[in-house]
């Protein structure tokens, strides 16, 4: 399945990239597919594995802060693999060309 | 912490209150205090548990569907407890009447 | 439609029940019927109204913060009217009893 | 600002990459800074802009479905813009390497 996820902490002031910094760390080395976008991180795999690479992310978190947030969208699908990059080409062979990602 | 979250078929047509049914059947058998709104659900307790009672629902669904869709959001802070009457009490106070809820 | 959301500045510290509390004045201003939950609020109406609610209130807390975060849902269902109520009862009557709301 | 979304109809069974790749398209055609992720498109400019685009996406997929479900995360911050790589870019800094993206 695929899990879309936001997190932040709420009270260290308007700038949190480092805080994002320190997730995205614990996204790569859990060795799961993962893609980076603006505003949050896409991974794929089992629900098990990817809820606890969120919840060391929400750990490591709040190491440093009082209160964190966290938007997460799940999309499970029967028998659907490789679906990173596979839901972007599907909807740009739709589309009949290359969009911007 | 707090978890709302969302969950619903998006292969079993247009009404899916039998669904959403299932999985509140679910959320009451867990124990852990929470509530129903009109487009989410409520729950408090800990990560471990809530992510439990949710995979439940997610299992339930996907019996009788090949695509779920959930949204769910964290708000983990520090000490926070009896936080689902909690929050809405802060807010009413702030405003200094009872809000619709 | 339905729409819920959330509404927060990120910038201001760990307590946001009072800039919580500006947001659901101008929900409660608006005339729109409104449920308030525990981590968001859901109000019932046409897109432009709702979105027009949903843009005082971040003009509202951007006077005060730097940086402010929405999350928002939208059910868009044909011919549903009276679903901040309704939706409920739909799965109360699927229950066979009264949830927790 | 930066305003990340996903929509889809509910009622058109399992596979719906043809309602987001009509919604691309009104993306593309607003002329928008925008980026495709696996699980939701991001589109930075001003509330009106960027809420009308949405908005149309909305009454281009009703007019083939009854209900669709649209979910939606602003962030906006004082002085942002070019963010939609700028905000990767300040990640990637802080990790000391490119991510997956």
């Amino acid at each position: 399945m695929l899990v879309q996820f936001t997190i932040f902490p709420t009270d260290q002031g308007e700038s949190v990239a480092g805080f994002v910094a320190s997730a995205i760390k614990i996204v790569e080395c859990s060795g799961l597919p993962y893609k980076l976008g603006p505003m949050s991180t896409t991974i794929e795999g089992e629900w098990n594995e990817i809820f606890e690479v969120i919840n060391r992310c929400r750990k490591e978190l709040r190491k440093h802060s009082r209160r964190v947030y966290i938007v997460i969208s799940v999309d499970d699908r029967e028998g659907a693999e490789g679906r990173i990059e596979g839901k972007i080409q599907d909807v740009a062979k739709k589309l009949g060309h290359e969009p911007k990602m």
